[in-house]
């Protein structure tokens, strides 16, 4: 029986190697980062190793990274109405893009007749003309637009966009959590205020994330209340495997990019036109800049609940859109703003590549697809 | 050098290597468990494994079992206005003793005025005439009595409490953290509607805990909204790893009960006799049931501070009352409840023993504790 292919980072890549061994390392270390002997203390340097890491991949101060249990987590604890900039008062309201994740959308702790949403294109880039007139609409706002999608892997123009809050007077977050270790992102280059993160995205453990913010934003409400960790910005004993993890993923990662990135291109584009070529097979979001991982497509009459359970047969590990909704059957809610119909969103499925991912795995999920377009769209 | 005395769990357990297996295992799976394709279905049966290991240890349907990050984040999911009994309304006011952990006096979702605290005795037992006169006086409450506190190791009497909150049609939550393979803790044998529980007090990860909560208590607002993990009671990406380590922890941890309590019992004993006979010490709780592992003492003069650094030069790891509150230098809200003015409870070290407390270390502690007594004291 062949191996299965599993695009995404896999179990043997040396970046889950280095991630494992910190993982290990960091639960053998006992003591509790919060107390003040020496088995304490080593805990807790591996914690601020691990900040480090992530606050110099950004362009932030470790004294601003924020670690949380994962990217839901640090994006509630981003959407903190109270939250202001050096120089402006409290946001008042949220905006939020369509297409954001689902713990985006969610709100954090604004209430519903202070959220709105900004509209996206068909080509899932968010509208900035949108964006304009409902900043000029209001008081001072918090903006929450995604740096790349996680479903199409579309690219949001967030420099654009940060200027554009910049001058309105409010504050920009950007869920960073699909972007980091694929692109360059830095929250100065892009000018973002608050920025979140998660682990397993880079190939570290799941259940870790992080919030990091501009130097000078405050008054955010933390999420978690009791203890001072975290600088009394989240509460509860730290996850130190998972942050050790994290820190040592990210690092393998930022090395491997640029290069690692050119090569998923490569294969990505090699995966696409392959996909392309059979069962009148399209690409979302094709047409505009996109991460290098991420191929979204469908075909039609193409159910992805069926293409998921055929390519899994096939021993291809694929996705229908996002991982995230659990016992949630709804289309997706990414497509449905892009102005898709139900009908389509349902048949979209997922391919996301990752640094383990080899020309050949290329071409057993086009094999795969040649001979399952076919017969699902028979069935 | 000699090594050094960590007398909690320390890295050499068998129970230690159990969880570190398995939390390696489980970072290896590399699917996300809300995934349909075969990986996101083995790291599926992870979670629900280690799911299930809790609930049989614990009494409780597998289902209402509620991974979160950490105890800090299950009591703010179990401390939700709202949350309503089989045949009760939802919950209108939270009564707290005063000597739960700050996520818990933090007060989960209501609001100030809602809540009140719960006193206790000069020992640290909370005081039930008091319970049932705040019951008494209001609509139905939520109450939340620890199992065993942190600080001091004392039990508190949750089964009584248990009843008199049930005839003022209230609900019982229990902070069982330091219970949980310390003592047997069931909640239908106690009557707790919800209980809280982490890994890390069991030898397992630090950062993944659990609410768990009796069949037909239903209402509780998620704390982190998003996907619909966890049967849409905590969104948010599963921290595989850690919840594997947990179950992994757990399984060993309940194996060695009673054995090792009766073990760490005895130790305890003779280290506790030790201490009181250097520097005319006391031991907190000393005349109530309490934990078989915890040691709560001062001494005339002592501080506490002065006291883990000189223990810590000793190569003995001894913290200063509880871990959680890194950053706060206030003395012990505990002590302070329980009638001792803030100079005895600047003086308060506490001593937590674990499986791998070995007779020797005992001696190491003891042979510290007389040399630094009178050092410290003269200081």
């Amino acid at each position: 029986m062949p191996s299965r292919v599993y695009l995404d980072w896999n179990a043997t890549t040396p970046l889950r190697a280095e991630a494992r061994a910190a993982m290990v390392a960091a639960y053998d270390l006992v003591g509790n980062p919060s107390s003040v002997h020496a088995e304490g203390r080593e805990a807790r340097r591996l914690v601020e190793d691990a900040r480090g890491v992530l606050a110099a991949a950004v362009g932030a101060l470790p004294r601003n990274v924020v670690f949380t249990s994962a990217g839901t987590e640090a994006n509630a604890l981003a959407l903190s109405p109270g939250t202001r900039g050096p120089s402006s008062g409290p946001v008042q309201r949220l905006l939020v893009s369509a297409i954001e994740h689902p713990s985006v959308l969610a709100g954090g702790r604004f209430p519903a007749d202070r959220i709105s949403q900004i509209r996206v294109t068909r080509s899932g880039i968010i509208d900035l003309h949108h964006l304009k007139a409902l900043l000029s609409d209001g008081p001072p706002a918090l903006v929450s637009i995604m740096a790349a999608n996680n479903e199409t892997g579309a690219l949001q123009p967030i420099a654009d966009a940060a200027k554009i809050v910049q001058e309105a007077g409010g504050l920009l977050h950007v869920d960073a959590i699909q972007a980091l270790g694929k692109i360059a992102f830095n929250i100065n280059a892009v000018g973002a205020d608050l920025a979140t993160f998660s682990a397993h995205k880079v190939g570290g453990p799941k259940g870790i994330g992080a919030l990091v913010v501009a130097e000078g934003v405050a008054g955010l409400e933390p999420v978690l209340k009791g203890g001072g960790q975290e600088l009394n910005r989240r509460a509860g004993t730290e996850n130190v495997a998972g942050i050790a993890g994290f820190g040592a993923a990210l690092k393998v990662a930022l090395q491997a990019l640029p290069k690692d990135a050119e090569r998923m291109t490569t294969l990505r584009d090699r995966l696409e036109n392959g996909i392309r070529a059979t069962a009148g097979a399209m690409v979302f979001s094709e047409d505009v800049k996109r991460l290098p991982n991420t191929v979204l497509f469908t075909a039609p009459g193409l159910k992805a609940e069926t293409a998921v359970i055929g390519f899994d047969l096939e021993g291809i590990a694929v996705s229908s859109g996002s991982a995230c909704s659990s016992g949630k059957v709804q289309p997706s809610h990414v497509l449905s703003a892009m102005g898709f119909n139900p009908a389509v969103a349902q048949g979209a499925v997922r391919l996301s590549l990752g640094w383990s991912t080899e020309p050949d795995d290329i071409n057993r999920v086009l094999e795969a697809w040649r001979k399952l377009g076919n017969t699902l769209l028979r069935a």
